[in-house]
């Protein structure tokens, strides 16, 4: 079962995606997050088992998983060889930046390269939401927290990035998070993923998830140390090396671009780049 | 006038406050941010201004100025001596983060020192509410785009904050903002106020806001760089020196300490402290 925010004439609805249609959920509540917060996803599931699609997934727009979630926590340098290729040392603590909903697309729509810039960058991660909520949460009951998983393309503005992560990662519709979200309990370790990321269907990024320095688990449990972890808050989990800014010379992104991040049994979330001046 | 998000036995509410009473304005939208949306503060302040108070002030709980807003957007080390006790470089481009809004309470609210670190310090700051919406907003039109200021606790967790300002600045309830919004018209200059700091009635921070690095205006017209700025976008400017971290021995929050944060033509925030296991 996978669930979207989608787009069909009225407004954006929760809908499950069976084969290659829709079945309408607008009216188990206005949102996932809204959903998410009456309990656990168990309980849509077995709402969408009993109906049929009504329109055919190609006639529909995929928002962003989440729309309307209040916050997206993205841990920086979460991979070893991505912390080398960006100079950096490997932290200690998980290295924590915020982007905001929206700096955010969903799948298939296009991500914008600004006009302030060209060091328009990709990073392809493993995107997790949060189905209960909780503060000091134990790492060995982190995951029971997780409603589900999707696929995150954390597009960054490079030199922006060198004067805060609050600039660089947070340009206005310079990522996307889709297409749709799947339900933990079909990903029983979200660390033995493939991941791979493509840039006009080059492969740029490929590694398992299980080289993440900070598991889900140890990353929850951390944000959950400072904060109470709300339903339908988004957690960007990282990217491993691969990006533009690591590469002889930089491979930035340009207009026309298609940026696919596939992971295994996620999903493929993709984009193609327009420019700022275009929109 | 002063515009305040009071709850006053039926959720929280916007009002005005005229002397110590309380203007009930929630017919005019469901919140500060939601109204600021429709159009310029201008039309609020002539409909408060026909109005009479209905309740004390001494009744009614304060909230942070803009309870829903989307965004916190703070500068760090935006003021050179304040850079220089933390040991930092005084930066090139602004040095934002964002705290969001779960972070943050209200007037007399009490802020909370977290278990997770015996190192809770305070910032006092001016606050900026963006009334207007805009992208790529020159500087000499930025102060336009202003509804109106207020004072902000910008609460640091430093030990958490060298993992990163993400975590350091968003314990749950660790800063505040209000009492209320002073209306841009108010406050012709934003650069010309005296701020002062007290912890427990002593001056621990007390400087100009011309002494910021950059300005209001530059600190606008830099974000509207990366993202169309929003009515009710919350901006904290940065603190003088004076902090709890830059003195020898450090001088931490304790529960029971009362916090001041006064600006001149603005207000006094006040908030006391109280630990997280007392809550």
């Amino acid at each position: 079962m996978r669930f979207v925010s989608y787009e069909y004439n009225e407004g954006v609805k929760i809908g499950a995606v069976i084969d290659n249609g829709i079945i309408d959920l607008s009216d188990a509540g206005p949102s996932l997050k809204a959903i998410l917060a009456t309990g656990p996803l168990d309980n849509l599931i077995k709402v969408a088992e009993q109906r049929s699609p009504t329109v055919d997934l190609d006639h529909v727009v995929l928002h962003q998983v989440v729309p309307d979630t209040g916050r997206i926590i993205c841990v920086g340098k979460n991979y070893k060889d991505h912390a080398k290729e960006m100079g950096g040392e490997v932290p200690a603590n998980p290295n924590l930046f915020m982007r905001t909903a929206q700096s955010v697309v969903g799948h298939q729509q296009s991500v914008i390269m600004p006009t302030a810039s060209d060091q328009y960058d990709f990073e392809g991660e493993l995107a997790v939401v949060m189905g209960r909520g909780g503060r000091h949460i134990p790492v060995d009951k982190a995951l029971e927290y997780v409603a589900g998983y999707s696929c995150f393309l954390d597009g960054s503005v490079r030199d922006y990035q060198k004067h805060s992560f609050t600039a660089g990662k947070n340009f206005d519709s310079s990522g996307a998070c889709g297409p749709w979200l799947v339900p933990a309990r079909e990903i029983p370790d979200p660390q033995a993923l493939q991941l791979t990321t493509r840039v006009n269907g080059e492969v740029m990024q490929h590694a398992s998830t299980a080289d993440m320095i900070f598991s889900v688990a140890v990353v929850i449990s951390y944000i959950s140390e400072f904060t109470h972890l709300e339903p339908g808050d988004v957690l960007a989990t990282g990217t491993p090396a691969g990006v533009g800014a690591g590469r002889t010379p930089p491979l930035w992104l340009k207009p026309g671009d298609q940026i696919d991040v596939e992971i295994e049994n996620v999903g493929t979330l993709s984009n193609s780049v327009k420019a700022e001046a275009e929109v």
